[in-house]
């Protein structure tokens, strides 16, 4: 077989059924390779999105997300998607086609090329900063390896995106993949006793615990233990960051919901009265411990992070560090804690219980145009375990992150660490595509849709299972907020200038193949929920809302 | 004043009348003073374009072109027309914003922290390999020192971007200018002599001399004396790349056209018959060349470059090489050649006339669908000096390059090295706002057009004189043809499986605000484009054109 093939075949037996990919001459063998396994193309519109929709897909289906793209401006698109992968640690490979060896400038070993072959970039020192691992492939030979270790990568220790970049000629090349050596994965290093007990000591010593639970959570599949050993059995409560918010309903007891700057005001002064936090896979950012780490200033902080580099952060005081996976931490320190005494928290989990309300800031309103903490709430409520509801940047990532219980199990996917613009679309067509049986619920704002707009037309060729709720609230709001508070209200952005919040959405989405529907009265959401749900048909839904819109700041507004 | 005030003032003592940017919290204090300054703000509809409008800006009013973004996810957007910007030389500046200092993963001083503030991105080690300088400005005293180099490094020796990126706190601190330190130019080493007598020697030993124009001789503005001195008076031919093919009319005397494996076959005779090729700035690229330089196989070569390490390139066989800024060299050697003896090449320049013809390929036909060889040929007659043309990957491409002739002092836009899809719109918007008084006729594919679709909007709202001729030919036709070629017709492109080629271009248009028509019979392609060039408002032109268009190659098809 030539190595395209193999390439093809490899994905295959690492049960990738989907790829998301632009096709080009530079990646043609493999392109082609991929047709001929039967691996599942979806076509983006621009290789800007395919990480994206891989990284979606990777976390629905619980496996990588791939996406390959073309040599120079493919492998460059991609980039703004590889990067929101690589800060949110979405475990992605990303295949890039290249010229053939002899017309790359690696090969002439000179710094100042900037261009060799037809459309050649060499994207090795450009992706290297945003992945775990990256590799153009100069002999054929190292095929298996590198695809071998590049999945590792990807997959183990803190996940990531990998970039493996093969030129034409060697997409072409004879291999016997049986005779290529392989790659072995590194011995781990195992935790010392030392820290458990340490952990116990910490515990036994506090009045006041707190457990924050973030991201590596989620990937390791530990909350059910956590939960059931720590909260429910020892009445520590629980808050969440916002990567980790849809691990199980707020409602729950000792579930005190999604805590930081955009959190609620009582999970702040929670944070403020408790005298040890226990942080398990969250990497403690200024927007969820607050800018000076002051969300955090009476407590010891125990942290558990699967990368050491963010437990020695500046800024971050953490009294104990332990650097670890939680899928062998968890286990071993329950196993630890089990057979020592443990203090009483009840009535500590009582009283952190009993600050627990819903704190819809003053301004909502049941009103016209919406109020969109109101349409976020109702949305969040109409929707349940059957459903990925996603967001986009600006007011309804905030509200979503503010007002979501999610009492039924429903899923949650967003741009976590950027909060980037236009991600909502891409977001959709991955979940859509990885879990065909779930509905996605997805918002957008009249600004972030333009970004990936584009992609619309991939919803409506594919007839993915989406709906996409689109926030016409006539432009960049955040912004607007930002503007009147820092500059006298001097905006830069208005439709005027800019034209922002100026398209006709209604024939954007009918241009795009999409049916249109539209909500714009408060009183009627939950009825326009039932019609917009009832079907597994794409829909594009403008929800007309409130242009002076105001977001709720648990550090700093009166809630 | 602060940061932000002296980046707007200094930018307009540069001349930049206008900027492209997507506004952010990142850049706030940025996009405030820009504001306060009064330089115009375009607004991108996603930061991707945006270095792309500030590169064809800057050709088109030879000065810098600006696109200022935010942080993390804004900086990143940018990369794909950065890249495009590096790739083609031109001089542009990013200007980036950043996280306030302390939230930034630099600051961290730790090498596997993905981000740290809320959007905080690393952006400097990601754009240095696409930049001739990046720098994140950590003191705010060093301001005035970054921004006089940056503009001196975009603007001298070989052109590119230069990237900037400034904290959010940097942005807002006072400063003095006049009391910071500033930057000098460093002094440039002189040209030796003896490189303009082995110049002379070269030509004295040669019978059949040809000159190759590229990009460099736009550049430097040197087209006019090499023209009158080495061609009209020693009789020297010449040809173009692509970068350099609006020189002048193909028509003239000794010139012969644009010559590469998409030229023409009697340029590829010529420069095979040729026995000293004399190249100014080109960078000899395979596209141009030869994949394996096979078109100068006969010639010696003399080379003058800017860039020393393209000189030194694997597999270009240069027998002098100079490195030099054509602006100094081009005055010298005519002076130094002035007084000279030169051989009388005019027979081996009327031979070369003598080939001249027009090679438009067996399969250009007067029918319906359209062949695209027939539209570009009208389109390009059509113009004149008041137009810009613009070209988009694929089929227009190559087509453009093949069948333009320029004879009226039209210019023209592509993406030069890169072939890259969907630059055309970006390039449009660029190009008008750089020269209102031209208008521009933009020509990009089905294919192509999804690929910036947001950008139609930037078209609508600031009522560009910009006519944009969307060939609808029912998806990639050059990936059928390779797809034809390599893989015995097995498409993995096709309408059924990706959707391509099947967007309603009709209400596309609308739907972004655009007016429409259609030109879709070859016998009133001239009076349609009387019609579509009449007025000075934006126009949506969809072309339908043939599926099985087939391309020309110079180096492999009889002509």
């Amino acid at each position: 077989m030539i190595v395209a093939d193999y390439v093809a075949k490899f994905l295959k037996s690492k049960k990738i059924k989907e790829i998301f990919m632009l096709t080009g001459y530079g990646s043609m063998y493999l392109n082609d390779s991929i047709k001929k396994e039967k691996i599942k193309y979806f076509a983006t519109r621009n290789e800007a999105t395919a990480p994206i929709m891989a990284a979606s897909y990777a976390r629905v289906t619980n496996n990588v997300g791939v996406a390959c793209v073309t040599a120079g401006p493919g492998a460059t698109n991609a980039i703004p998607g590889l990067a929101e992968a690589f800060v949110d640690s979405s475990p992605i490979i990303v295949i890039s086609g290249q010229v053939i060896r002899k017309h790359t400038t690696i090969m002439t070993g000179l710094k100042n090329i900037r261009t060799f072959g037809t459309a050649e970039i060499n994207i090795l020192p450009i992706v290297k900063p945003l992945t775990k691992y990256a590799v153009t492939i100069l002999d054929e030979k190292n095929t298996r390896y590198i695809f071998e270790k590049a999945f590792y990568e990807a997959t183990n220790g803190r996940k990531g995106p990998v970039w493996i970049d093969i030129p034409l000629d060697i997409q072409n090349k004879k291999i016997q993949p049986h005779k290529l050596r392989s790659f072995t994965p590194p011995n781990e290093k195992k935790l010392h006793n030392l820290k458990l007990k340490l952990f116990y000591d910490f515990l036994k010593n506090s009045k006041k615990p707190l457990i924050v639970c973030g991201q590596g959570v989620k990937f390791s599949n530990t909350f059910d233990i956590i939960y059931k050993f720590l909260s429910k059995k020892n009445h520590i409560p629980i808050i969440f960051t916002r990567a980790a918010q849809d691990l199980t309903s707020h409602k729950k007891k000792y579930i005190l919901g999604q805590a930081g700057i955009k959190g609620t005001k009582y999970c702040k002064r929670i944070m403020t009265d408790a005298d040890l936090v226990i942080n398990f896979g969250s990497r403690l950012a200024p927007q969820f411990a607050g800018h000076d780490f002051e969300a955090f200033q009476n407590a010891k902080v125990i942290s558990v992070d699967i990368e050491k580099d963010e437990l020695n952060k500046k800024g971050i005081k953490i009294d104990l560090r332990i650097k670890s996976d939680l899928k062998k931490f968890v286990p071993r320190i329950i196993e630890f804690l089990n057979k020592k005494k443990i203090p009483n928290y009840k009535s500590w989990a009582n009283y952190c219980g009993s600050l627990k309300k819903i704190e819809i800031p003053n301004s909502v309103n049941k009103k016209n145009p919406i109020d969109l903490y109101y349409f976020m709430n109702k949305l969040g409520k109409f929707s349940n375990r059957k459903n990925i509801l996603i967001t986009d940047a600006g007011s309804n990532y905030y509200i979503g992150g503010q007002v979501w219980k999610f009492e039924k199990g429903q899923k949650e996917l967003t741009s976590i660490s950027n909060a980037a613009m236009g991600l909502s679309i891409p977001l959709a067509v991955g979940a859509s595509i990885g879990q065909k049986k779930k509905q996605v619920l997805a918002v957008t704002g009249d600004g972030s849709l333009e970004l990936n707009i584009q992609e619309l037309k991939t919803i409506s060729h594919y007839q993915l299972n989406v709906k996409l709720f689109v926030i016409n609230n006539g432009g960049y709001v955040s912004m607007h907020n930002w503007a009147d508070t820092f500059f006298d209200g001097r905006r830069v952005d208005n439709s005027k200038d800019t034209g922002e919040g100026t398209l006709n959405l209604k024939k954007i989405a009918k241009a795009f193949g999409l049916e249109y529907f539209k909500i714009s009265d408060y009183r009627n959401i939950e009825k326009d929920l039932t019609k917009i749900c009832k079907n597994n048909k794409p829909l594009f839904i403008e929800v007309i809302t409130d242009n002076f819109q105001k977001i709720f700041d648990a550090f700093k507004d009166k809630g």
